[in-house]
């Protein structure tokens, strides 16, 4: 790792990093995070899931696209072509949460992160924007990146 | 608060809400969230706030330009124009995390909670994008609406 | 009706029509559309939207959003805060094609045709989009307004 | 040709799709599609071409700029960086219509079918929206793929 | 006028300005700016715009498409629902130049200095790259705004 | 250099030029421009930059992130996804004006200069917004590409 922040230059100005000399690898993301909420919203979400007002396959939708537009919303993100992007829920009854894992792949100089991230925050920010009337007081949490495959650094999990 | 999911109609299809009937009014929400990160990255942002490489100073502004986007992120919600918003950001050495509050406001037919949220894990998520190359286990935690203002379902605090 | 194309000023030069001395009505539109296909692909649409594989779900979401989207796509189109998006597709055998029909709603001074012409278009697209590595040859047809309300030149039905 | 929709997984959730071990080729898609309007809106447009108040001239922009934000709006589609677009129009004052054709091309691992159908839709649209002051009747149809190159499937005409 | 920078708060912090209790106007701005370049480019331009290549043409529909996204740039400006665009070229042999004016308006709480800006920024920039492969060293200059009105700084000119 | 405007073909009609058979190749471009404001008001943005409020902080990511944007404002500009995005400020008390410059990279089909414009447009822009409340006056001018290296016509500079 290295010990200092690299989107800065000598001068302390904020840059979009220079990628250009870096291999273009194979380069996998997982991320994962939670949204918990009341069990009357989750028993909601489960019994919409099966019959009709699909909730977590809007969310799935959303973060799918929101994953393409990381470049836009992260400053000094690099913009990338992403080849596979992948989304599950897991509903958790214990905990009453949903829980949301994305993978997004692509092939390029720089790893996708934050495309992985962006589409779990997405996911359960649509989450909370359809079930907010029932239920203000959801919490999104834990979202963090677990795995990461491809790039020099090699590859890594949590 | 209603008994079910308002973002789908009798059949179980989802719809953008008709809000066309409610008053335009004063709405206000407030948003908050952390990123929790390993001491000697919280030592690496507050020294760059203090002098070069300013972290949270860029993360405030893709927090801002974000509240802008959420409608075109989240598929149901309605667009508005903003009247104000704000981003701050608190570090917090004892916890090492960086807490961040963002509130906004506008003048209209709905809330604006979607905003305030989406500031806050934009704002979360360019500090991970900064910091990531010194500490990919950062985790970011507890994003959540913490009070809202105007409206029919009036004022609210978590 | 007026004779000439409002879209340009005396000297035939484009312009983004003036609509400031417009007074703030209740507007909606209605846009239709068609995308014909083999029976067997309609077969497999509705097989996925009983079960999995919910092509339909996913097509209204995008066709919400990207009524949302029109005024960044139609060059002299205002920008317009829609205050209710509702999008439905009808699945026909007999003429083997699903049918969309799109309603929006805004308060405001020009017309929404665009939006709910584009959330059609971009229904069907989408459709289009999960279906076409089993039939290349679909048809997207009969793309129109069918109602308007609102505003100075009043209701009208095709 | 597949069996089934790929947009899918096993379970039936939508995800987009892995592309990354395809072969970067050339790739090539060819749309078409038709606006039919009364004969006195196409004469307008004709009148407008040769001397000011270009119709088609605008529609060929905003369908070349739409091209660009395919992926953006379908939500499946993969983001591809194309290489050339280009649009042609020809009026046909015998079925009073004018019919829009556009070529995409990009060197990537997925085909740009998507990207011309967007290109035609969007034009046909902006035609839509510069003359609906003089006729709200006009209809978009026939939009559909017509010509294929590139990638494992080869070339395909319809 | 103020005295300070009225985007910075107490404590030096950027924030989207509280224009809430602003009253909604009707403002207008108007901006200005010219690209020099080879009079051979400025012939190429003046042979095109009569007949065919029309570069001004497209930079208009950029300039006003461009102003739409103003709010998507600048990161504290407000979005507003523009009610009209007018940009205007005019060609100059005798300096060479090309000179542009965009005028902006809209009925809101804050102004559209930004928003005519931006029109003729995009503009100009559009005419450099439709004629770079014939001239590089074009240079654009004077960019400024030159009228305004509305709100309560009331009305003002260059 | 061309003797005409690649951007038309034959018929005069615009299009999005077929890079396809180009080289990918290391391309660099480096755009200028500046600001010139009132004295005072650059005493202000230098007070800022120092302690408080830091202008040049914010416009230097509004310049990056409008650089990523470049093929969605202008409308025959290819996509492309940048390596390198690196913008400075120099302030100038003699001239009473801010100096802008950007460089920008890719490993591409198509030069960068209209991202590296791009990025100096909207960083100036940025500056005006931030400090128009004290000074409406300010004019933005000789912004122009300096530098362009990679792609068949090599190296040059102004």
């Amino acid at each position: 790792m290295t010990e200092h922040l690299t989107h800065f230059d000598a001068a302390g100005q904020a840059h979009m990093v220079d990628v250009g000399a870096k291999a273009e690898t194979h380069r996998i993301a997982v991320a994962t995070g939670s949204i918990r909420m009341k069990p009357e919203t989750l028993a909601l979400i489960l019994s919409g899931t099966a019959k009709k007002g699909d909730v977590l396959g809007i969310a799935r939708i959303a973060a799918i696209m929101a994953s393409k537009r990381t470049a836009d919303l992260i400053p000094l993100c690099h913009p990338l072509a992403l080849t596979r992007v992948a989304v599950d829920f897991t509903t958790d009854e214990a905990s009453s949460a949903v829980h949301c894992r994305a993978q997004v792949e692509t092939y390029g100089k720089t790893g996708v992160e934050m495309e992985a991230l962006t589409a779990v925050q997405v996911g359960l920010l649509t989450i909370y924007d359809m079930c907010k009337a029932v239920d203000r007081g959801m919490a999104m949490t834990d979202i963090r990146v677990t795995e990461k495959a491809g790039g020099k650094s090699g590859d890594w999990k949590a």
